[in-house]
C-alpha cells in the first residue's frame, strides 16, 4: 500500500527504520497523537497523501479527564486508546511509536530520540506542551504536574500514600503535614484537583482510618495571578470560590510561590504552608522540539505562527495546538485548550490539501465553542457563548460534554458507570497505589 | 476503639509508629492481605480480639485474574480493592501499609523494613509466594513473571512494546524475533497467557499495522515436566492441548531452559528460541519472611505446617496459604492456589479464638471445590468432583466464577463490561504502554 513497505522487505538488514522511499504522493508527516494529531490526521483521510503520524507514546490521552486518573476515580484506560486503534481504518496513514528529537527544515528532515530519520513533504507539528516550572526545575521532584499518565498515578500515589503513612504517624504536627495537599496553580486543573480531593478527605475515606480523622486534611489553592479560573467570567469564579469553599479548600490568590521542597511550600508572603503532597497545576510551556525549527518562539517556548498557521519562512511546515502562538487580529493568543488544537489541526491538514492542488492557503479562523470547569460533586461552571451557568445545571453539561467527547463506546460506558457509582456511593474505585517501591516512605 | 488510638494522641513525637499498649484483648496479627489473609481477618470479625492487617501494598488483587491485565484486557483497577476499604466496617481491625521484614517467634515481634515494630499474642502468616527462577535470579530481568500488578504491567508493556518495533524493524529475521512470544511454565497462567497472546495476535491488532503481518507471531508455550496443566486429568490436558493448538501455540511439554536473555530461550534440547519477549510463569517459592522464622521449610521455602496449621513449637503462630507446606495424610501437598489460603486462613483464624477460649486447635481438612484454568476465546477446562468439562461449557462457568468472586459491585459490573465488549469486537480496552521510557528500545 505504501512505497516503504514495498522497500521494508528488500531493506540491508542493518537498518534500524524503515525509510520510506521516494514517495509517489506527497508525504505528510504529523508529530503528535493528541487532540491535534488525530485531528490532522483525520481531515487526511480521504487525500491522495501519504500520511505518518509519530507520538512517543503508543495512546492518545483524554486529557480533560486526567485528573480523574490522579483522584483514583478512572483507570488510565479509561480516558487512553492506542492512537492506531483509533485511525486503524485510515488506510493513507501509518502510526510509528518513537519520540522526535529534532528538526532539521532545510533538509525537511525529522531525526528521532533513537537516531533514525525521517523525511516529509509537508510537516504538522502538534507536540503539545509539558509543564514548566518557571525557571525552578529542582521543583519538580517535590511537586509533579499532571501532562501523562505517568504524571496521574504518580500524583495517586502521593496522595493515597499521605493519608497509609498520616495512618502510621505518632506525632501530631507530622500527620498534620501528611493531612495537608497544596496545589500550586489556580487553573481548571487546579481547581478541579482541589475539589475532588476535598472529596476524597471527607467521603471517600471515611471510617476507613483509625488514627487519622481524615476531615482533618486541608487542601491549599494556590494561584499567583489576581484570580483563580482566570478565563472565566467574574460570575462565574465567585460560583467557584463559593463551592470551594464549601468543600473546605482553602483559596490563596494573588500569592505567588517562592519555594517547594518535600515539606511543603513558601509563599511571597513569607508565609509557610506545610504539606507534603504538593501539585503543580501552575504554567505550561511548549515541548522543546519547537526550539529545533530556529524560528520566533514566544516566552513560552510556542512558535508564533503565520495567519495560515505555518511556520514564517517555511510554508510546508505546521505549527498546531499548545505549542503554536496564534493571535486574531488584536487579540490575546489562543488558549490551550482542546478545541484550539482540534479546529487548528484540520485547517493546518486543509491548508496542505490546498497547497498540493496548487492553490493558496487560508488563514485560520478560531470558533469558540466555550469552556468549562467542573468544581466538585454537582458543581461546575461554564461559558457557552452569552450563557453563563454554574452549578448542578453546568455540572451535568460537563459530564454529558465529557462523555460524548471520549474516544470509544466502551470508555464511554465504562467512565459512565464510574462516575454513576462514585456519585452515588462517594466511593472512588482505583484506590492503587503503585509503582516505585510501593512501601517506601514519602521521600524527605 | 482500640487502646493504641488512645495511646496515640499522647505518643512521644519521635515515635514513628504507632504501638498498640498492653492489649485489653489478646492481639491478633496478621501479614498480608491476600486470599489468605483477608479470609482471616473475616473469620475473626466478631471475635473478642485486636486485629492488625499488614500488608506492603495498599491493595488486595484478585490474583486469577492477572494475567488479563498482563494481556491488556482489564485494567489493575478492575481486579484490585483498597484492603482498607474491603474491611471497613470491621472495627475490631486496623489496615496498615508496611512490609514485614523479620520476625522474633521468640519475642512475639515482627520488624517492618523501615524499623517498626509491632507485638503480637496470635500470628497468622499469610504472605504468598513469589516466583523463582530457580536458581538463575539473572533470568529475572528477561523474564519478567506475574505475580504483582506491576508484573502485569511490565508484561503489557513488553508485548505491546515488541509489536511496536516490529512496525519499525525492517530487518526480517529481527522482525520474527520481535513477533515471537515464549512463555516458560505450563500451568494455568502460562496456558492462560498463552492463549490470549495468540488471540492478540491474530484479532486484536489485525489491520492495525502496516509493515507487519501480525498472523506471523510465534508464541512458544515451554514446560519442563511432563505436561502442561498437570494438576487436571490427562482428558481435560488432551482437550487444552488442541485448543492451544488451533491457536497456533506451539508447545514443548518435557522440555526444561537452560538460559535465558534478551534475545530468546535455550532449551535444554539444545535448540534456541529467539525471542524479543519471555515470560516467566514457571515455580513459585514461599515469601522470603518465612526463613526468619527459624523453623522447617520445604524445598519452595514453605513452612512445614502442623495439622492444626500452627508452626512447630510456636503455638500462636499460623502460616496458612502458598507460604504453608501442609499435607493430608499421605498425599502430596496442598496446591498454592486461593481456596487454600482461604480455607487455611479462617481455619487458623477459628484456631486462634479456640485458643483464647481455652479450647484445644483442630486439625485443618481441605475441601476441594475443583481446579479449572481458561485457555482462550469459548474455550476451558474445569474439574468439579467427578465432574469433567472442556470447551464452550467450561468457559461459561469460568466466566461466572470469577465474576462472582470478585470483590465489589462495580468491579464485576465493568469486568463483565469488558469482557463482554472483548469477547463481541475482539478488542482489549487497555492496550496502553507506560513506565519507564515509553519510547525506549527493548532492552537488548
Amino acid at each position: 500500500m505504501f512505497a516503504w513497505d514495498q522497500q521494508s522487505q528488500s531493506d540491508a538488514p542493518d537498518q534500524q527504520f524503515v525509510e520510506h522511499g521516494l514517495p509517489a504522493v506527497p508525504h505528510v508527516l504529523i508529530i503528535g497523537g493528541g487532540f491535534g494529531g488525530l485531528s490532522a490526521a483525520r481531515r487526511l483521510r480521504a487525500a491522495n497523501v501519504q500520511v505518518t503520524l509519530l507520538d512517543r507514546r503508543n495512546h492518545h490521552v483524554f486529557q480533560p479527564l486526567l485528573y480523574q486518573v490522579a483522584t483514583a476515580t478512572l483507570s488510565p484506560g479509561d480516558i487512553a486508546s492506542p492512537i492506531r486503534w483509533i485511525l486503524r481504518r485510515q488506510h493513507n496513514l501509518r502510526v510509528l511509536l518513537g519520540e522526535a528529537d529534532s528538526i532539521d527544515v532545510a533538509r525537511r528532515r525529522v531525526t528521532l530520540a533513537d537516531g533514525a530519520t525521517m523525511d516529509y513533504d509537508y510537516l504538522i507539528l502538534a507536540p503539545g506542551a509539558r509543564h514548566t516550572y518557571f525557571g525552578h526545575d529542582g521543583w519538580a521532584g517535590a511537586a509533579p504536574g499532571l501532562k501523562t499518565l505517568e504524571d496521574a498515578l504518580e500524583i495517586r500515589r502521593r496522595v493515597l500514600l499521605a493519608f497509609e503513612w498520616a495512618e502510621r504517624e505518632s506525632d501530631a504536627a507530622e500527620q498534620q503535614k501528611l493531612l495537608t495537599f497544596a496545589i500550586v496553580g489556580g487553573g481548571p486543573t487546579g481547581v478541579e484537583l482541589a475539589g475532588t480531593l476535598a472529596e476524597i478527605a471527607r467521603h471517600t475515606l471515611r471510617g476507613e482510618f483509625r488514627s487519622v480523622d481524615t476531615s482533618r486534611t486541608r487542601i491549599v489553592l494556590i494561584e499567583a495571578g489576581p484570580t483563580i479560573l482566570a478565563t472565566f467570567p467574574e460570575k462565574l469564579r465567585t460560583a467557584a470560590r463559593k463551592s470551594l469553599a464549601r468543600l473546605g479548600v482553602a483559596i490563596r490568590e494573588r500569592t505567588a510561590v517562592t519555594a517547594v521542597d518535600a515539606h511543603g511550600v513558601t509563599l511571597a508572603t513569607g508565609e509557610r504552608v506545610d504539606a507534603r503532597t504538593v501539585v503543580w497545576a501552575a504554567g505550561v510551556a511548549a515541548s522543546p522540539i519547537t526550539r529545533t525549527l530556529n524560528v520566533p518562539l514566544d516566552r513560552s517556548g510556542r512558535v508564533v505562527v503565520n495567519k495560515d498557521l505555518s511556520v514564517p519562512g517555511h510554508p510546508e511546515v505546521f505549527v498546531v495546538g499548545d505549542a503554536a502562538s496564534f493571535t486574531h487580529q488584536g487579540g490575546v493568543p489562543l488558549p490551550g485548550v482542546a478545541q484550539v488544537a482540534i479546529q487548528g489541526a484540520a485547517h493546518a491538514a486543509a491548508n496542505i490539501l490546498r497547497k498540493t492542488a496548487g492553490a493558496a492557503t487560508e488563514p485560520f479562523q478560531y470558533h469558540d465553542k466555550g469552556n468549562m470547569a467542573i468544581i466538585g460533586r454537582g458543581s461546575a461552571v461554564a461559558v457557552l457563548g452569552h450563557l453563563q451557568i454554574a452549578g448542578f445545571a453546568a455540572w451535568c453539561l460537563w459530564l454529558f460534554v465529557h462523555i460524548f467527547q471520549l474516544i470509544g463506546f466502551r470508555n464511554r460506558l465504562v467512565v459512565m458507570i464510574q462516575w454513576a457509582a462514585a456519585y452515588m456511593t462517594f466511593q472512588r474505585s482505583v484506590r492503587l497505589i503503585t509503582n516505585r517501591n510501593d512501601s517506601s516512605r514519602l521521600e524527605s
